[in-house]
């Protein structure tokens, strides 16, 4: 019927211009630190100029009739798949979409609400980059991956403090949603420009309440800054850059941020980052790094700084 | 950001490719009687074949809302249009939506439901025919204009019986909504195909329970099956055919169908219409024109496979 898809094109062809947006992709694992890195950029920017949802709205079955399925939320068939691609594909395209809402509190599904592109759109949640089509539609993409051991703990901090549960039905969900982890959640790692990993420094005795320190695997599926001119040599401080090989061989950098680093020796890696932005820029948001204690840190700080990096440096 | 672009298209275009289902649009105020016309369609084809909805679904605020704002459920601003836009290309288009859901007995939002389009789809309500791109989106189009007195009393009838209104309440939402049924939802009456006018036949005498009388204005945006050469010729009789003008004075046939006809001729006008689908298509089905009493509407069947015949020829 291509009479009808002509009328159907040249109707919305009406419709006003808009610009696309720079659509970033954060995918993790249940508690593995997607809302506080999320946050950060967020604040960084100011709302509006961006926006963020959870792809984990689109929960096909709420809590309860979950009970009765074979699978946990983790599980593609469990989500509305399909339907957060159009969605990726409409706000991609700089159009508004009714997205729903799924109640953490409640555990039910409720009222869609309207989520309209700004500048930049963050995605976030379980399984942003499952598909190919999904993935397709951000500029930018990272995984999530802390230690099994740290996710577990901070899941349970969470669900026990936010959340109402009891550590031991806690240790029982992570238990019944191992398999899809491993099946679903995991394989993401591989389609990311972005592995970031939150874990204490190895063989280190740093006192409590040192930050985690961050690796941050670079892929070269985009542009990073080039990092090798403030951080290739010398002696290695808290901060350096080791090239190697990924998983599939090809070479890559990863940038190792420690914990127990001082802030000066951070600055000078965030205005390396900055200044390649170009001129005209100002100073990097001094406003990142701070964790839900309300403590900062240094990892947090240049994580979050790298990603707006990417994101301003998109829209050129 | 063509790059970006491309890629969509690319991981796009490895979706199983879909059937583009065939649109039908039933647009007209509250209580003009689309639930009735839709629902003897949607029995006829069954459900394998086709689904329908309504678009007052897109409400942007729920009951409680509305009370606070200048205008009434009719206003465009007070539905999601673009959201109703891009989900009628994206089921024109052969993909599922998550529709939102506005409950009619609580006033609320409610969770929103997957609808996948069947070979035919039916959207009904106050606004389908509203914007440019929307109209795009139908292949055939309906708007039911009874006369305000007959709507009316439709609406008291239903909003008393079914919503728990009183009769004093429905009157003065009428008078509330008046100056927007006159702005928003009248107009959608010019861009029908088919404009629907069920009414007692003029000048005459029936005894109560007699059907309604219709008039069905037939205009050359599509193609309506020949009936000139059953009705033109001989003796009116219940079920004629006039030429006339339009109101925009191009010529418009209309058939008219009075509900004090007996089935016989009815059925005459039926095989007509129905054998100019071409050979094989069998009877036309004998469960139209059911009307809410339970009894049989000669008028409300003949519209009915009128649509019928429509939705099936424009699979051919």
């Amino acid at each position: 019927m291509p009479h009808k898809l002509m009328r159907i094109e040249r109707a919305g062809a009406q419709q006003t211009a808009t610009r696309r947006p720079i659509m970033l992709a954060i995918a993790g694992d249940s508690a593995a630190g997607k809302t506080i890195l999320t946050k950060g950029i967020v604040q960084a920017l100011g709302p509006e100029r961006i926006t963020s949802f959870c792809v984990d709205d689109y929960h096909r079955y709420d809590r309860e009739e979950r009970k009765n399925l074979p699978f946990t939320a983790l599980h593609p068939d469990c989500n509305y798949v399909e339907v957060l691609e159009q969605h990726l594909q409409l706000l991609s395209a700089g159009r508004p979409i009714l997205k729903p809402v799924y109640d953490h509190n409640t555990g039910q599904l409720v009222r869609p609400e309207l989520v309209e592109p700004r500048d930049f759109v963050i995605a976030e949640g379980l399984l942003p980059l499952h598909t190919k089509l999904a993935r397709a539609c951000f500029d930018i993409s990272v995984y999530l991956n802390p230690p099994e051991q740290i996710r577990r703990q901070w899941k349970i901090n969470r669900d026990t403090a936010k959340r109402g549960y009891a550590e031991t039905q806690v240790l029982a969900e992570l238990a019944r949603r191992e398999a899809e982890s491993e099946e679903f959640i995991r394989p993401q790692r591989s389609h990311a420009d972005i592995v970031v990993r939150f874990a204490p420094a190895p063989g280190r005795d740093d006192p409590p309440g040192t930050p985690l320190s961050a690796e941050l695997l670079l892929r070269s599926t985009i542009r990073h800054p080039n990092l090798n001119k403030v951080l290739g040599e010398g002696p290695h401080g808290a901060i350096h850059l080791r090239l190697g090989r990924d998983e599939d061989s090809r070479p890559v950098d990863s940038l190792h941020i420690h914990g127990y680093g001082p802030r000066e020796e951070s600055q000078v890696v965030e205005n390396a980052i900055w200044s390649q932005l170009g001129v005209g820029v100002g100073d990097p948001p001094q406003t990142l790094g701070v964790l839900d204690s309300g403590e900062r840190s240094e990892p947090l700080a240049i994580t979050q700084l790298l990603l707006l990096y990417h994101l301003l440096d998109s829209m050129s």
